[in-house]
């Protein structure tokens, strides 16, 4: 079934329908392609542990049926009579949002992930219109132009639709915090989906990087493949009492509650340490350390659209991609349960293409 | 009886010789001034609540007999051969720190307060001689001229004596942090001796100020005295629910533990809470909602050198001294247990000048 030209659109994807968090094939309409938006044939999707979240409706606010999925690269299919960016052919790329109220100071700031009223995420939101968004667990999709980026002509794009909301959610907080510097000591803790491409995009950014694990056997992983100078098993104190006071950044990855003044511990006078996951409960630290250091717990939140373009073209030009395991959509249900369980190396990214009716 | 002129001096002070934190009058020597030294006479210094702190050694470390006091301003007496930035009757401040290793990182960036190492405090240290430090709780006192600053002649020297301290605390996260550019919206927690005078520097800055208290009673103050523009009583839910979101940066000063997530609250996307008092055991904060706005948990310690002289200038230039309660060295056991309950409008400041023998 071919979604047409003109008109809205007849797409196949897999939804949940209920917190059970089943995903099960699903069909649904988008909409008619404006004179602003471009329609795209979905090539790849990945898949990140906020659509585990979500379907079950671990953070609240779902809206069942969801489609899920925000790491999609795809192939530009129409464009609008006012598109000016994009072309049939094109390669592109959709994020974890598709529109903003682009009025507020986040807006105009380009920071549109921090649009406090009028942010449309991909899926399990609302569009303007009213209507439920769907995500890339999906064959096509429609998307102004505005929300839609370049992915640049060398780099894969199974491999590239991670760095959709993955890469920069690492990428935007070492511009902000000012990581980038000249050769600054860079830990990232966790080395799953996030954590494996901060290593490869710090490393690219000329840091001296130390990826912090509970797995030692991802040492090898760490030091041959991703570049990284260091690799820290955090449970081991030995190692980690030789590492105080060492780094001045540290990307901490992990979306659980988790204990953070050990990793405080390692960080230089001035050193910050950035959540990029969103842990439910309170956390705990020690102050005094961090006045005493003058040391900086911070947060930071996917990326504006032209930041992820700025990312994806350093990403073109560093040559970095995730590490992925392509798999067909039917397997999705088994894939969200190796990804509970941290089975997975890196990313699973779902053949979109390959996986639904022609 | 007088230190005299050459040689060891003679002084007489205030020690702790305890935990009990019992203050009695105490005499012992300070080094005959070296070539780099100054000497001076004590015309007063402030009550830092660090001072009760350490008489009654909880915070470790406590070396006994103690002569607390690092707000200290006084008259220069004499100035050794190769002294260049003082000369005898110049007004000299003294404040947190009497040395450093000047060697490492810290100190060659001149932020001599984080020097891990070599950092001598004013008192309760240990000199780079193996002698203890003795504080500003005294008549007299003997410091190498790289550690000695300038006080503007037009401050009163007692109301200025709590800049040594309590206003490089504030102002230096103010730099730090980036706050001054541009009329940001700051929020101070806590009216004490830190508080109202972030409130006045903050307000010359050009912020726009609010005080945040759990004191109603203090607003007539903060808007009258201090010229604060908004006040908030931080018990009532309403007013807090009302300011959320307004902040761009609050400086917390409170020095025991407490709930930060409220004043969190009040920050914007990008707002930073600044921590500068010493809170001893673990603090809680909610991530989530630091993370979706890109906020930051921030520490500062004092400052360094240049930049205390930076803000003693900064005061002389608008006119900002401490608010000040008076009182002769006798009275100091006294004022710790009204300090101890908060019974205190802002800062004690000793009459050195005239609690001694001359």
């Amino acid at each position: 079934m071919s979604p047409g030209v003109g008109g809205e659109k007849e797409c196949q994807g897999y939804a949940a329908r209920d917190k059970s968090g089943h995903l099960a094939p699903f069909e649904f309409k988008r909409r008619a392609p404006g004179p602003k938006d471009v329609s795209l044939r979905i090539s790849c999707c990945g898949v990140c542990h906020s659509d585990l979240h979500q379907i079950r409706g671990e953070w609240g606010g779902e809206i069942y049926p969801m489609v899920p999925g925000h790491e999609i690269v795809g192939i530009v299919e129409e464009v609008g009579s006012i598109v000016t960016r994009f072309k049939p052919g094109d390669r592109v790329g959709v994020g974890c949002m598709v529109d903003s109220c682009r009025k507020c100071d986040a807006c105009k700031n380009k920071v549109e992930q921090y649009c406090l009223k009028g942010a449309v995420f991909t899926y399990n939101s609302k569009a303007h219109d009213g209507k439920n968004t769907y995500g890339g667990y999906s064959n096509y999709m429609v998307i102004t132009e505005d929300f839609a980026l370049h992915v640049p002509e060398n780099l894969p794009l199974d491999a590239a639709a991670p760095l959709l909301c993955a890469g920069i959610t690492v990428y935007s907080p070492m511009k902000y915090y000012q990581m980038e510097s000249g050769g600054k000591n860079f830990g990232v803790v966790g080395l799953g989906g996030l954590g494996h491409i901060a290593a490869k995009i710090a490393k690219a950014m000329g840091m001296h990087v130390t990826v912090i694990s509970t797995s030692p056997s991802k040492e090898q992983e760490a030091k041959k493949v991703l570049g990284a100078d260091n690799f820290i098993f955090s449970k081991d104190e030995k190692q980690m009492e030789a590492a105080k006071a060492t780094l001045d950044f540290i990307i901490d990855t992990v979306s659980v509650l988790h204990p953070v003044d050990p990793y405080l511990d390692l960080l230089r006078t001035n050193g910050k340490l950035i959540l990029v996951g969103l842990s439910p409960g309170q956390m705990q630290f020690i102050p005094i350390p961090v006045v005493l250091g003058r040391k900086t717990i911070g947060g930071s939140l996917i990326g504006g659209v032209e930041e992820t373009q700025e990312m994806l073209d350093f990403c073109g030009k560093h040559n970095i991609v995730s590490e992925i395991e392509k798999i067909p959509i039917d397997y999705i249900n088994t894939a969200m349960e190796r990804l509970e369980k941290g089975h997975v190396q890196n990313r699973f990214v779902i053949d979109c293409e390959n996986s639904f009716n022609p």
